[in-house]
């Protein structure tokens, strides 16, 4: 459908007019300026004509079909003009009026109303409070946004193309005109606007389905569609086109303003975060930032490890660029004898043969020369080319040496240039297919970008791997039947068991006598903690005994946690009290799993403790998870090296964690209607082999 | 003397050439083309003239006196140059040539030749292998550099203007042309080579005295004086003309490539950053990050607080600036609903009134009245007005009103063009006299600049105190005549007790039953360790025994410690048994001092044990240090919760840490000839009150 959206053969404007103030205008105008090569229908009750072409008084009286609508009208008449366009059989709209859910109540009923329309019809609306689109192959220029009227230079290389997709047209079509400046061709620029029934994702998938479409980047405030958005993204991941998206609206101060800028709510930002870090989706912190990443990956081929070799007319930028490298996780190995003697041939001598290799301003052809002498080198796999395109004439005199010689390597060659680059420079760029970075940053930004996306996608087959389907134990019904708005420990620890998880021995004992003969059986020492859905915090109530010796300490510690628990919540619902054997110390950890609101149930483990408090560490992944998935997020822990056994302490029995997490997947999955959160806190890690001890658990009911 | 060297008033150009080619054509060019106005005097024995003037066959032969020399002949003969140039008594000399210690020893020579020529005779050299300078004012284009032939934009602003000293030409002049669009007015540019006479620190303080220099970059690969550095960057301090400095070569390809290129060795990276930290200077990533700092610092009013608000026609703009704001540790706060409501009078009912502001894009002249309207409201320090400067229609229009209300405010207010402005914009700008941020990092670059540097200076008077002197302990000589390797723990214990610093009692016993005895006073469990210069690290040797209650234990110990000892290391010095009560258990640390190769005595503290590993995490400050240095230098730690009382635990006695790093750092400096290292690891930290229990200590003695 959103190839005849994107490509109609007729298009009515509805609002038209021939004020270049008035959004009708300027869009009217727009169409006419890129050569729209279809029927172009201004629809206008108060005018004969309008831009030069004969104007209708209605969608009614439109003489030939079209395909798309453009509606510049004022709010209240947009839902009546949708209906004509149903009616008259339009299948696509873009509405550009504002005053919908970002203005308040009336507003939202306006675009509910909107949205019925959607529904009950079939017709399928952008917007409203979009700018609209630019299809840039065909030249259809559906927007009235200034962004597209910059003079750039035509794209040189429409086979490698970008395509935006945008919460914010102004910041849509502003990236485009930025990316046109850096040589980049893009396919579509879409500005979503309120998403009242288009939405990214729509989008996201047409853009995917484009063969000559690279890479999209996304600029979204919100998600409509969280789980929709997954899809696609594993599709993008499996398809090697990389997504990349600038998520805003994190801040307090930026989520108060994306809710009246667009009526959108901000998830949580740690989720999302490791969500989309899970399905490969690289994110960027601003608009040139997107673009370093997109330069890359759009035109360069596979980073296959990650050895960069420098090659410059700087020493200065050489330096600077191996610091950037080293600091970013790059080497910068040195170069071979037999190498260093072939680039000496000529580098003069006070230049560098070693890497970063400094040809010297004077070294003429040194570039093109220095690649066909290190391109097939093992341990070089990607190239930095640092120049300065002040000047064309260094691209005049050995461009078209340099770009058959970095092409045909199969590695990634970036270009940087350490002076602003020239308007002849950067149309010699254009002829000659290359992209520039003007920043060390950028640069190094995009070769991270392309070791990043190489390893994910190398990771593919486990990251999104099922795991092996199982059926829900019975016990998870019984538990989440019985009320209370929390599952206390027992039931907690009940429900770990019921999915393989092994738990210490557990008796919920409803007397003293009955709590001291449990112990007997257990074994001294034994803890005893009360258990009621209404005391989540046991100690906050004086709930909890510990290191109890004997049946007197374990008979008079029952009798006093009920009377603590009676005095701190008269009403609670108190079960009884467990009574377990003292848990053998071991490295404190947390682990769980949440409910978020977008992205559905996730898995979380971070360090435990004092180092919770000094790391802030914790890895989440969205449920289920693999086993490879569970060590991976282990492996994240900046609390790594406490557990994996280095520098000759015990390593600890990760596989037992990882196995807990894989467990905990499955219940997050299971219980994604009715638990909120499930805390294991804390869970003790023992050395290899030993596994872990659940001390205390916790559940969370959903509310309402 | 750098007076008539940057504005000499007859300039000969030594090795001058008709070819645009060579060196000293490009030079005597650029001069021409910048309409030098003083006497120009090519020398060149085979020419009668070049560039039109006439031309001289050698220094001797010049007619008239000249200030300054530029110098462009092959290596090998400048050194009879600048004796030619010191006998006609001209004062100072710029040596463009390449073929010094940058390309190896025959190089090495002859730059030393330069050397001493300086030394005998007074000339002043600048270079050798420099790029020249340029004195933008009075337009002494002095260079060969092609970055300033760039045609950019008159300066609107040359009361606050930029220095620029670079080790790399290219990257200095790259910077001037990259500043220029900017909108930044440059005073001089300079291209310092290979420093054999004048050098960064020169320019510097020739910078800082120019009272239109505002700010002052430097590239810097090596500072050659780092002492001398220190000294500019305190005065730069005080006088509140901040530094920005990208000090490069980090890397061990950077440092390798750095000295083939300058002949330049780097210092130590840590110690580096924070002395420069602790100096003021604040460090830039890319030459882009350069400017956004300056930007800020050259042309903005104090940022009294970290509360911003943000005023912008695109409401993404605007939430991803406020991301970007509190990402960064700025607030961006609520706007009280009285000027709210003043606001709604222009603001369209979709735009927003609460910060960040969105005055819509058909909210005209919306910048200028929201600054009037909130810029007196004392909850907000800054002011961010992001727009779309791609056409300068807006510009035009309300220009004039917003510069006037953003110059009135006493306050800053830095622009951020989300699209980027076009020449038009750029010009409009510049007749404003206002710069833009065209990234939404480097706009918060500039503030955190801002606000660091502020931060920076009220602490001056602290950062910058002297500590009260104090003569030197008799023990230091005492110590320091003995021979070895290494202070071993008695000494190094001797060492901190004779600087104050309170050390558990020892005695070093020379056999079985003195310890035993020692023992029996100290109070059994004593620990016995082994003291020997050529045993450093004691438990490799297995020379310590910990806990020994009894007479028996304790001689049995020492016994086996002796004999452990000399398996060990049979030749070794043993000195004896140290004798000392167990220490009692505390927040394991780590202190000490160190000298480094440029910055000279250091003190550091750090996180110890597994927090040493996991967090990497030590403060280092120049020697010596104040209590309320060292106080600051606790704060630093990422471990700072562990230690504060957070949280219930107990606070530690940082006050004794603090005055132990007092301590060390006299040690560090009245040891600075003879000890490089003085490691107390670990030291106990003790519950407020309790002070620290100094564990164990090393002194390294410097090699040679």
């Amino acid at each position: 459908m959103l190839d005849r959206f994107f490509n109609p053969s007729g298009i009515a404007v509805v609002g038209a007019s021939d004020s270049p103030e008035k959004i009708g205008g300027k869009i009217l105008r727009m169409l006419q300026r890129h050569g729209f090569s279809g029927g172009l229908y201004p629809v206008n009750p108060s005018r004969p004509s309008v831009g030069g072409l004969p104007a209708y008084a209605s969608i009614d009286a439109l003489p030939d079909p079209v395909d798309l609508a453009l509606v510049a009208v004022p709010a209240p008449q947009v839902p009546e003009v949708l209906s004509d366009c149903a009616t008259r059989g339009i299948p696509g709209a873009v509405v550009f009026s504002s005053g919908f859910s970002e203005t308040g109540e009336d507003g939202r009923r306006l675009q509910q109303q909107i949205a019925e329309i959607c529904a009950s019809t079939g017709i399928r609306v952008s917007g409203p409070n979009a700018e609209g689109f630019y299809t840039v192959p065909t030249q259809v220029a559906a927007t009235f946004s200034p962004g597209i009227n910059i003079d750039a230079l035509p794209p040189s290389d429409v086979q490698n193309c970008l395509g935006m997709v945008s919460q914010s047209g102004g910041l849509g079509f502003s990236l485009y005109s930025r990316g046109r400046r850096r040589n980049l061709a893009f396919s579509h620029i879409v500005s979503v606007g309120n998403q009242v029934d288009l939405e990214c994702v729509d989008f996201l998938n047409y853009l995917l389905d484009q063969p000559q479409v690279k890479c999209v980047l996304m600029y979204v405030e919100s998600l409509r569609d969280p789980q929709a958005f997954l899809r696609s993204a594993e599709r993008a991941a499996r398809m090697g086109k990389p997504i990349v998206m600038a998520k805003v609206g994190r801040s307090s101060a930026g989520q108060r303003a994306a809710q009246s800028h667009t009526g959108a709510i901000a998830g949580s930002v740690r989720v999302s975060d490791a969500v989309l870090d899970h399905y490969g989706v690289l994110r960027a912190d601003d608009q040139e930032d997107m673009l370093d990443l997109a330069t890359a990956l759009a035109h360069q081929p596979t980073m296959r490890g990650n050895r960069v070799a420098i090659i410059s007319t700087s020493g200065g930028s050489g330096v600077w660029l191996s610091d950037a490298c080293e600091a970013h996780g790059f080497v910068v190995p040195p170069i071979d004898p037999e190498r260093q003697q072939l680039l000496r041939i000529f580098i003069p001598s006070y230049g560098s043969t070693d890497n970063p290799v400094d040809i010297t301003a004077q070294g003429a052809d040194g570039y093109a020369q220095s690649l066909k002498v290190l391109g097939d080198a093992d341990y070089i796999d990607a190239f930095i080319i640092a120049a300065s395109f002040a000047h064309e004439t260094r691209l005049n005199s050995e461009g078209e040496d340099i770009a058959r010689a970095a092409k045909a390597l199969g590695k990634p060659v970036l270009f940087y240039s350490y002076s602003l680059p020239s308007d002849g420079a950067l149309n010699r760029l254009q002829e000659l297919g290359l992209q520039c970075y003007t920043t060390i940053t950028g640069c190094i930004r995009g070769l991270s970008a392309l070791r990043r996306y190489e390893l994910m996608r190398r990771d593919i087959p486990m990251r999104f791997a099922e795991p092996a389907a199982a059926s829900k134990p019975e016990l998870l019904d019984d538990l989440l039947e019985t009320g209370g708005a929390t599952l206390c420990e027992y039931e907690a620890k009940a429900l770990l068991g019921a999915y393989g998880v092994e738990v210490p021995p557990q008796h919920l004992a409803r007397s003293p006598s009955e709590a001291a003969s449990v112990a007997g059986q257990l074994g001294f020492p034994v803890v005893l903690k009360i258990q009621s859905p209404d005391i989540p915090h046991k100690t906050e109530a004086d709930g909890v005994r510990l290191g109890l010796e004997s049946v007197a300490a374990v008979e008079e510690a029952f009798t006093s946690l009920i009377s603590a628990a009676q005095s701190y919540a008269p009403d609670a619902d108190v079960r009884g009290v467990l009574v377990q054997p003292m848990a053998e110390r071991g490295v404190e950890m947390i682990a769980g799993t949440l409910q978020d609101r977008d992205f559905g149930p996730m898995v979380m483990v971070g360090m435990g403790g004092i180092y919770a408090e000094i790391l802030d560490d914790v890895a989440i992944a969205p449920a289920p998870v693999s086993e490879a998935t569970a060590s991976r997020m282990i492996a994240q822990l900046k609390g790594l090296p406490i557990l994996d056994g280095a520098r000759g302490r015990d390593a600890c029995d990760l596989d037992a964690l990882a196995r807990l997490l894989v467990a905990l997947g499955r219940i997050a999955v299971d219980t994604r209607g009715e638990i909120q959160e499930l805390d294991v806190n804390p869970v003790f890690l023992h050395p290899r082999g030993q596994g872990v001890t659940i001390v205390d658990a916790l559940g969370v009911r959903r509310a309402g």
